[in-house]
């Protein structure tokens, strides 16, 4: 089965495409806000009856205590390999609002990009392969593989029930390969394949004085403010050199032999550029890396938000009587989240000064995550991106972290392949989110050609699907 | 004019007081939300209104660039004394709504107590002083002194335009002392006077990072985080003893010989009472001083609030573009608000990390002010408490500030007796304010025999009022 009817229904229908993915990106479907549980459901509602209508099967809904899982397959190439992929419909809140220049759910296209939360991260990534699918489906009426998609509604929470729906179904997903597109390209022209993906660990830490807020008048100079207290804790979680202050953080830091620091060097992003897509004109953290060193093979503790006492208009003359911060650990290998999460207790415990009390609570764990960038299913990646965007990818580490990684390949076994087609400057995570449109385009080429390159690693792979029918 | 007329119509009239103080609470008269500027304008027309149908003269209310003045006189006693009766009728937010256990602007008895925002700040206790006019002019239809009532509507956002008020109409505001019931007493038989007020400066402090939030992911380790950069601030604004960091700050804080110190000792709150009052098991602060010390002749730095990045439910993976806090400084003999700014924005440009920027917008400066405890008009005030509390006030300073002290000392040249009937307990600025109504009726019993003390001060005292007589 060539592409090249694929390619040129999809070539034939960019507009379309960007219509539906539009329809796809007003939904709210924000998994941190409990509120929006409802938008969440009905994204998901949508999602499906859209997989459905490009004519993939035993397309499903799946309820978990939180957000459903999108289900859908196409099983009708026996003997061929048999690809999940993974994506995510959930989405981050549009705040803080007043800095978009276009509402977060209302997509809007200008300059050749389309403007919306999630529009990247993760509908945009995600849709180019369903609209691949479709490509193949609506001109031959099959695959090239067989596939199972799965899209999960709790990435950007830390994906709480995907595991134990993996686990549970372990069987009946078992796959060669997972295709994860949840990353990002160097720039339109130079693709790139994430072969490391730092892992995580959420924290929440509270401080609490008095038990109600206090006038600062009758007060101020007698009574230990926890606002203060906290700021003078999170002053103590890194030392003067930007390098993580909780005593033997560093212990299981993996060090990288030259050939490797060398490898990243050459095809990781300079400074200047990482500096460029910050819009910063100086970086901040560990001497002795690089900044794409530091953002990748080195761990790193955010301060993600805090609050305490009034902080609205006005003034209000109070002690507060609790704050409260937000953080979050990014971890490398060999670093494990449990330990790190003991680690953190601990330096909370022997920092909390006596005239207030602290409180740690730690969530999402997730492993770091690295895969074989010499995998024949990863190398076929690399060729489908030559021929959906006229250039071999570069092989790079990722900052960030994507929970399902570590699973697919502890779980079910197979390797994840990262294509990315999300771009630096798409600010992910901020205000002004955006996919550019011409990497929609050719992402969606892209898809089309590995399906078509996965199709032949059939003599080189002994897949699972084999394995299951010769055990059963 | 003996009282015991208008003390046997207060009496009398207690329930109907606390009803009327209850239509006065209602009203969420908030200076610090501009959104509110209606409520606190209906506020004050219904202050008026009340005024004027107890029988006071020339009631007006006085617009200015902010929220009005409501003013009343009644001058008809030539040759006594004339007293300003100084209130501010504006309150604190409500916010935290969800610690409250009955709505702030939902007045609630319970115990014995009147629970409101502004029950005992300052509405309350504003109250009283107007229950005592009514009760002479209702039963004598005349007062035993000359008054000008002076009621702000802006005294929590620092009084920005009472001073311009005063300075405009300083003839007409001529006066032989000004009364302020805004402070508070030890315990509900034990009643006080303060004599000194700490002084006071607000400052916002806010860092900038990068242009937008970050991923958290992408960047983490590699750019500085604004929100970590202002807590590392906050953390050099104190030393770990618990004084204040700044540079010089301490200069031209007036030293106390032993005398003055021993009569705080004999007359001031124990440790344990203030932190029994904060509900705390420890104090804080400057070793050295007792917390009673530490809160009136040292000067204090509080964080009121602060805010950055994501603080709402759920979670946010960034690297937040900005952070703001808001401080407070308490100030005492000699120190000078203005001197303090200037400090303090060396200091936070010394610490600000070349990382990231900062800025500080310093307002609301208040001098620190003094009043003579032998002063002829504030020794009728302590027999007026002893008549209507059965007891001798207790002489104290107290840590807030009442921008006014200082105005009516320096542009009209009177002395301002401060006659406090709150109670340490009344959460004043915090959830759950209350005014104690067997508080509220002696204060009413107090002012009645203020205003008949006050009548005999002519024979000793020589007025302004005599002056400008002679003078016209």
């Amino acid at each position: 089965m060539t592409p090249h009817r694929a390619l040129q229904y999809a070539r034939g229908r960019r507009a379309k495409f960007v219509s539906e993915l539009k329809e796809f990106l007003r939904f709210p479907s924000v998994s941190s806000q409990p509120k929006l549980a409802g938008d969440v459901a009905n994204c998901a509602k949508w999602l499906a009856r859209h997989l459905n209508g490009i004519g993939l099967d035993r397309v499903r809904v799946i309820p978990t205590p939180g957000n459903p899982i999108v289900y859908a397959s196409w099983l009708h190439a026996p003997g061929r390999p048999t690809l999940i992929i993974y994506g995510h419909y959930d989405v981050l809140p549009g705040e803080p609002l007043r800095e978009w220049h276009t509402p977060p759910f209302t997509p809007t296209l200008k300059n050749g990009n389309l403007h919306a939360r999630g529009a990247a991260d993760d509908k945009g990534q995600l849709f180019s392969h369903v609209k691949a699918l479709e490509s193949y489906l609506k001109t031959g009426r099959a695959l090239p593989v067989n596939v199972k998609c799965i899209f999960e509604g709790e990435e950007e929470i830390g994906s709480p029930h995907l595991t134990s729906f993996i686990v549970r179904n372990k069987r009946a997903l078992r796959a060669d390969a997972a295709v994860i597109s949840d990353t990002r390209m160097l720039a339109p022209d130079r693709p790139a394949i994430s072969y490391a993906q730092r892992g995580g660990l959420r924290a929440e830490l509270e401080v609490k004085g008095p038990p109600h807020e206090l006038h600062s008048g009758s007060f101020g100079g007698a009574v230990h403010n926890p606002l203060q207290a906290l700021c003078e804790m999170i002053a103590r979680l890194h030392d003067s050199h930007g390098r993580v202050a909780i005593p033997d953080f560093y212990d299981d830091v993996r060090g990288w032999g030259e050939a490797e620091r060398a490898f990243m060097e050459r095809s990781g992003p300079a400074d200047e550029q990482i500096l460029r897509d910050a819009k910063l004109e100086r970086g901040w953290g560990e001497s002795g890396f690089s900044l794409y060193e530091r953002t990748t093979i080195r761990p790193a503790l955010t301060l993600n938000g805090m609050s305490g006492g009034h902080h609205g208009p006005g003034v209000k003359s109070i002690i507060p009587s609790r704050a409260i911060a937000k953080l979050s650990f990014r971890l490398v290998p060999d670093q494990d989240p449990q330990k790190v999460a003991q680690l953190f207790r601990d330096h909370i415990e022997r920092i909390t000064p006596p005239a207030v009390r602290s409180s740690v609570r730690t969530f999402s764990p997730i492993k770091p995550a690295l895969v074989d960038r010499n995998h024949p299913v990863v190398r076929a990646a690399a060729l489908a991106y030559k021929k959906g965007f006229g250039a071999l990818p570069v092989f790079l580490r990722s900052g960030g972290s994507i929970p399902v990684v570590t699973t697919f390949q502890e779980v079910l076994g197979c390797p994840a392949v990262l294509m990315g087609f999300g771009l630096p400057d798409d600010h992910i995570h901020g205000p002004n989110e955006k996919f550019h449109l011409p990497n929609f385009y050719n992402a969606i080429a892209t898809s089309i050609w590995y399906l078509a390159l996965a199709a032949k690693l059939r003599r080189t792979e002994r897949t699972h699907e084999q394995v299951s029918r010769q055990n059963s």
